[in-house]
């Protein structure tokens, strides 16, 4: 194996959750390399945020891309039976991208992953119609940017916690996802907790393990 | 009169809006000769922000003090017949002081004004409570600190233009209502115009303004 | 229709301005999508912060495009009689652009809007010189970057509500539009209510909600 | 009851959490209508962030009052057999005041909260000392101000998710909180989520939360 | 001469302007020594920035206090004929003590100093009655807080160069003079330099050396 | 004319500074608008900011090009006998383009200005060696990023007022030039004043107005 | 001992620096525990960063206090013959309370520190004059607020190492010492590290880190 | 040679340390000048942060390039006999770059340099593996970006002074290194201190002049 990564195999037995790559700043020659030594290793991979040129480079690697969440897997296992089960619910079109991000890694995982799109608090009425079904999920995860009142909304409206994921969408005042981080972490709402914007692996990451409680 | 001010007492003919006296930075001796100008002139005067010092420096004159609101009005002229409506809403206890400032100067202004106290969305059912009322408004000030979701919710769900008033009320990020400021303008529901944190004076001026429209 | 897009047709109704859709974070086909959701309905429809990519990826389609606003609209209504009539004001030859998005959204929602360009302060003869003119309209919408000093002045020199937006015309200190903004909410002149940076679209619906009142 | 307050009683069987006041921005005499009201309504209230004052002028009152934890209850339910279990990791001798909140209100809310004081990453073993005890309880809050290392650190360490509390302790690039809030969003380690700088009450009701799953 | 301090007895030789004492983070047993180091070396001296406790703890001493530009001055300099002179034009009546801070210190340093108080641009009329004879100086020092607007409207209008002095007048997006200071650096009127956010007393010195070019 | 443009042909009666165009949001088509008015007026032009897409676009025209200062000039006036100097002194090879922008605008202005270069404080003799001669200038603009000391120092050294240019050369905290503007602005050098991130056209025209006092 | 504090006993043999007490948010309740403990077990102590309200309650116990520098300490070593010499430079008299804080410090830690104090570089001469007594010493502490000019210019004329510490010393864009920071972090000349804003102590334990390499 | 450069040859003499050229913000013919100059006085030259344009117009000249560091030398050195040690130690994968910048420039300064690559503290046993190595070192340039715990964690394991290099690596709250920087600056473990964001450079250098102390 290449010396500049220091595999750590152990992270599943020691934390719950095995090592995923963050590919954004690494090269397709690096991504390469350490997708060879999973093959070598038998080992499942995730690898997040990849750009164009990545996909383009390992387009001969026998990887299942997700053009939309930006990600590749190799070796996923399937879904166990009852496996848990999380919600996502997103604000709006804009969201998608991360709250794709997150379905991939939550199934990655082994969650049963349910996505309800564009449920923005601007038409409030959407939420209500989904709140009957997002109801029927022990955990949530929210995915907004721009404004992020949908965080507070959603949880003063249900028991289930909630992840809250702001976005990058936006301008002016919510350039980079500066307004709706603030939003999550100024919620009045009860049993909220949040995640770096766009950090929807890391969203997914915490499910998992708030989900493995008792098992 | 004094040296360090030049009233502009034809502000209320040219802009509609009379002089008002931001007293925050004023010395009590100051204040004393703003308000024996007025005195002199027979012209009614509002003053906002007032200190303790302010108004322990002012017992002796014949103002009307609001203490929530931290003003003093001297004159004000009484409600006309068919003054226009406003309705005043705001999202907690922690936001009275502000919504009150609002409502002295709208009513200082000639607007009769409604406050609709503590209906933030982490409760939504207190919000719909109230909307059949609210909804009879031709303008709507919300006041909201904190994450300031109020103001999303609240445009989305009226006909009625929104002004919204983030609060300097919270902690962490929302230290200073940043974070209720930067979601006033980001939200995605169309028709909130904003004021800087903490302007109760400013939206009743713009109500004023906007409710003269036509008149 | 595609499942990425939750229609808010009520929206209209509800609230008195439509579903207006911002496509700066939406791909072409989102795009196509949404627009022949429209066409079925024979809704009409406004986009807004169109890229390049957008338009060459949309030109086969029956839409009036706008380059300077970066707009397009399907099935705009004509203008009723006696519509109201909106001002709208610009420093600079740099914020044509937003001023632009305000003069065309504000067509599309009905209104009658006139754009007086390139009055900043820093030659206020030529604010001078339109002043009579745009006194004649209830409302007015100023458009500038920089430093946005034309905010106050422009609010102390008249009788109608200023709806301001700030621009991200700008360098240095005034780099993405924080400057200007700063100077609209911080404005001592009573007023001015304020719209996030850029925020054209926004402009205007509160405009077309304000001159709703009483009709 | 007065008529600045709305309560939101039903807030337990909609959420799974009670209303909890935050006394800072509230006056000494609101606080008691609020705690009237509870009485009268035979239920059970927790205040945070009480100052002197406050507690000055509420002593009277048959409140339990924590000095460290700046917060009262009354009428709380005593702890449940087989209550879900909490630990609570802080990171000096200053987060002291943070972790207490937590503690109080995870024990108002039915939790076994238990707390590690003094884990400081800039001695290790001081940390690796306590791992073992620390693996034993399913859910964790991590109290810590400064550069907020610990946050990182103890989610590699063990299996269970983290809920980071970011203090406001420290000076400098420190200063209320911003370093150590975004040490622990920026986190390499899986499975931490945050909540609002010093918001041990918001901690505390996500873990109240999260171990009602599944029950 | 005690040994905290070294002074700088040449600058008035290297650099035209004296060394002249910011008072603000020393005591009042320093500030003692510094005026007995003068008084015995027979040096004219100006002391900025006294906090209250200052001014008590000097009264002793054969010092001229101004309590409004809180500054004390020892053994200065009558003007001399034909000095330079220096026009102050300040916006808003809490101005007052930044612009009386430059106008007790231009006349230290040998300027006969004017100042024109409250002409801010919110009515404009005001500075418009001034400026003939505002326009009679050769160089204007132009202080003003909020907003800033009045820099950019005053530089539009007159021949002389503007040092503008953003002060810390404000609240909101305002606090603590950014968005003045901003909107000096970002103005579109050319002509205008910019000092610290309440540096009355660099401003002064950079109008005294520019008034010396060519003496 | 086109109706974008308003121009203030009276500016530089008013003001004693021309109009001068800054080039870089406006579209090479709007430029050749300008550009055509002022040459059928006769009057001299200067535009700076100028991108690679402008001067391409620009080439058939009969400006006069510096593809350093990226600025083009059109009808300049030669420059008078006894224009009065001006001093441009730069800290690093990175400074060069603001430099030069300086001294392009200074000559349009009917300024003799003088460029010493790459004089950055890390080397101080390279400042030592250059005084002497930079003391024989009235005025001094001085032009630095990154911690922008060369302000500091050199004001500390000569006579003349300095006006300080930061640019944004440098990265991590230096980025787009908030270190060496904070510099500028906090120094403790009596006689600085300071002009916008970059803003070499605005030094300049200040140095213009400057050394017209008394002319 | 109690139990809100685990003492790090081993902390001198592990990295060198024995464990120093910050007791800016500690209690005088825990500060006399601390200091118990210590007395127990005759480990020497230093306490930085006292208040009066800390001296005053300590006032009993046998502690050598420094005012200026705030700190206490107990049971010092001597400085050892032929200690490593530290050389303190301070550019104001504003900075004196840290560059003691380094000076105490150094001095309980085994070193030989010597201070420059107020050798600011807006008059060069001063430091100029102290050069050659600096330039003996291996390495140097530099303290500095304001716009820190000091820390650029003296790395460029010494072969020694230069940690830079800003101070908190300014107002305005240098408030809370922003601009000190940014100077050390952003200077051009090579060999300065820097540590957080007033941290004295860390620059004191650094130089004893560094002075102890190859002893 | 050419006008734009002042070489400062006696830099090494009077620092220690020669003139390194950074050639972000320089054009390719600039930087060709500079290699001539150096080529000519016979010179040994470090050039670094290339970019790949520059990288493609230097490709017929005698340089020694790195593409990791983006750097060049010419006319480097040997490594004498018993040159001094430093260890490297970086986090991830990402952080590489800067690592490698350190790495080139300590070996160009005559350090005998080692990198110990990936031991970022989510795997803690991966540095706890390197930790006996690594203590063998005098001196320890530590570089991460993310939240930057590597720094706490490390100095607060071994002895030697720790030179900490935030990156730039991250996104969300950690865009361009903000959260590593403040957490290194922030840390409790003493023996830090800090360059800029990504100055591998100024961290090589600093190391080069403590590794000379006594020599």
């Amino acid at each position: 194996m290449k010396s500049h990564t220091n595999f750590d195999w152990q992270r599943q037995d020691r934390t719950g959750v095995p090592e995923v790559v963050f590919a954004q700043n690494k090269s397709t020659s690096q991504l390469r390399d350490i997708i060879g030594a999973h093959q070598d290793a038998q080992q499942p991979l995730l690898l997040t945020r990849l750009t164009q040129a990545h996909t383009d480079g390992l387009a001969d690697l026998p990887l299942q891309l997700d053009h939309t969440a930006r990600t590749a897997t190799f070796a996923a296992q399937p879904l166990p039976q009852n496996a848990p089960k999380l919600a996502i619910v997103s604000a709006g079109t804009s969201d998608l991208q991360i709250a794709q991000e997150v379905l991939v890694t939550a199934r990655f995982l082994g969650l049963e992953a349910h996505h309800f799109p564009d449920l923005g608090v601007s038409g409030l009425w959407r939420l209500q119609e989904a709140l009957d079904e997002v109801r029927r999920f022990p955990l949530v995860v929210a995915v907004a940017g721009m404004e992020g009142a949908l965080f507070s909304v959603l949880a003063g409206l249900i028991r289930a916690p909630v992840i809250a994921v702001p976005t990058s969408v936006g301008y002016g005042v919510a350039t980079g996802g500066q307004a709706a981080l603030s939003s999550a972490l100024a919620s009045c709402a009860p049993g909220i907790t949040v995640v770096n914007i766009d950090n929807g692996f890391g969203a997914a990451a915490a499910a998992r393990k708030i989900l493995s409680i008792g098992s």
